[in-house]
């Protein structure tokens, strides 16, 4: 084990624990803010720890072809490009190679494609994915894999989950041995239970510091989701943190962590706050909306953020409808603040083993709420 | 007297002194940064007051169209509106009904105008913006004046410098007394000694708690403002503070101060942040050029502002040509940092009698940066 993991309780399937790094331990369950470009946008770093977060996630993809991660790397690391101290998770380019990328090539070597950017030509393979999160100083590297675009038969998606358990055999031959730094696994399969469990076991005949729940969130809904989540993490040896990709909305995240995930990483919160969006333990509010124009009250009466404490919806609105910056500040600022809340509201629940009150007073709270779900 | 001024120290023709008002001191020579629309733009109030800020600026015209002074006075003025706890200065909408609004018509009554956010049809007299301001809870009201678009003739200059005294008068009338607020007049009069003579003798004869040198800033130039500033300020009061209206550059403003001005605002610092620009003691700093793209300095070694004590040279390159918000975010904060720098450095030099050398220095600096000038 190149970091450490500690369950500290369990409450059903959810569970709680601490993950240990050189660079500072992480709570889980334990939401991770997406820095895409060397950014939580719209966040300066320290306002990103204030929030509660303990580890931020960096795009391979992004990284490598802007500013590049060799230039990183002579720059002393990710770490200190972006000023950001606590561990980094990154991921390995896969996924977004084939949702962002132009005009790509899939071979049994890796990928090649164009860059989003530029239409410069690039190709990831697990050795160059590997190599590149190692230059970036990833704390917690993700496998290359691939994530079959749905629709997609059974037998595309069981092609694909084959090539993925070949990328993560070689991702760990690439990865070698770094003391101080974990190797995860994604587990593909779809949703069909007895691949979930093929690759379960691939990865695990493999070994990995932890493993992370791969292809879903990609429009599944959440319905479908859930089904997966009901079986796939007990597939997954126990002692080793589960980590399901770009999940999600506040209530994917509590259904998540019932279903037995301990890590969670998604734009949704930043994104949001940047179009106006907010989160609160009531549900969603559109500060775009004209009925707070006038509106004196917080955007959560209960919240410590410094948008709920130093503003009024009306101000909100305002400088959301003028374009100004600080919307996306405050928003995001407020929103990342609500996701941390969530997860260690979710924490305490377990470790007190009162998980399913506070799941019901978690969905209460949202149908209590005075603000209609958009 | 509505509010203090106390002249501490004078060097040559340079002051430096402090205003008092109830919601806090402001030590002059002061930079106000500018709060459009109810916000410094990239920044949260906290920080700005980090920069060591003690007063910001906000517009009448802005905030009359969006969200309106009778909105902004219902949510309990402008100060808790925008969470900023220290004085705020108002200009009176009279300059920027000239510069941003659509189709005007001018009378002696005042500017019929149109919004240029949805062409919604407004009307500013001397005794509204004296109210909008009122509404707002401004500390420092500026007088509602007229400001000639230039080329002009000395006609047309002395013309418009007669109404925008009426209107001084008007305002004076229509601001009654309102004690911890203070109301400033404008000199206008444009290049023409006589007439800013006369323009500053109509504004006393009035009687104002400050006055303000207008109609500079528009296009002339730094020689022909700077020739103006020779002689305008020596027309008003030694005991009142001197405000010059919408300046500058770093070294406009060290020639402006060093001609007995006692107050600026401007929008370049946090425009320039918003556009890869920063302003430092070597000079100015273009980070959108690719020569950062490598460069692990930080923007200025001696500043201790958030971009310059956490972030390369390199960083803030791939972050603004990104469109990431933390570039603007971070080169904002830079630029305000450092022109309160430059206000410290002055009201210091100018308290232990050596401005000349401070000033020598600070061209010297410019003069040794590695960094050419744009």
């Amino acid at each position: 084990m190149r970091i450490g993991f500690s369950r500290l309780a369990q409450d059903g399937k959810a569970r709680a624990g601490v993950i240990a790094t050189p660079r500072g331990e992480v709570m889980t369950p334990a939401f991770m803010p997406v820095g895409t470009a060397g950014t939580v946008k719209g966040m300066l770093p320290g306002s990103v720890a204030a929030t509660g977060a303990q580890i931020v996630l960096g795009n391979t993809y992004h990284l490598m072809l802007r500013p590049g991660a060799e230039r990183v790397a002579r720059l002393g690391g990710l770490h200190r490009f972006m000023n950001w101290q606590g561990p980094i998770l990154t991921d390995s380019g896969g996924f977004q190679v084939m949702s962002l990328a132009g005009l790509r090539k899939l071979t049994e070597a890796g990928v090649t494609f164009r860059s989003h950017i530029d239409g410069s030509k690039h190709v990831l393979t697990p050795e160059r994915s590997m190599e590149i999160q190692r230059l970036l100083g990833s704390d917690i590297v993700m496998c290359f894999d691939e994530c079959p675009a749905l629709p997609a038969s059974d037998a595309q998606v069981a092609e694909s989950m084959r090539l993925s358990m070949r990328w993560a055999a070689r991702s760990k031959e690439a990865f070698g041995d770094r003391p101080g730094h974990a190797l995860f696994g994604i587990m593909q399969g779809g949703v069909t239970p007895e691949l979930r469990e093929q690759s379960a076991e691939a990865l695990k005949e493999i070994g990995f510091d932890g493993y992370a729940v791969g292809g879903l969130a990609v429009g599944e809904g959440q319905e479908a989701m859930f089904g997966v989540l009901d079986y796939a993490p007990g597939f997954l040896p126990e002692d080793r943190p589960r980590y399901l990709m770009g999940v999600g909305k506040p209530d994917d995240i509590v259904g998540a962590v019932k279903r037995g995930i301990d890590m969670m990483d998604c734009v949704l919160p930043s994104r949001s706050g940047r179009t106006g969006q907010a989160w609160t333990r009531a549900g969603q509010v559109n500060l775009k909306n004209a009925r707070h124009a006038d509106d004196p009250r917080p955007l959560d009466e209960e919240c410590a953020c410094p948008a709920c404490r130093g503003y009024s919806r009306a101000y909100l609105h305002h400088v959301y409808r003028s374009g100004e910056m600080i919307a996306g500040m405050l928003l995001t600022w407020h929103n990342l603040h609500y996701y941390q809340e969530l997860m260690a509201g979710m924490r305490a629940a377990i470790m007190a083993g009162r998980f399913g009150a506070w799941e019901a007073e978690f969905h209460a709270a949202r149908a209590q709420g005075d603000i209609p779900p958009l």
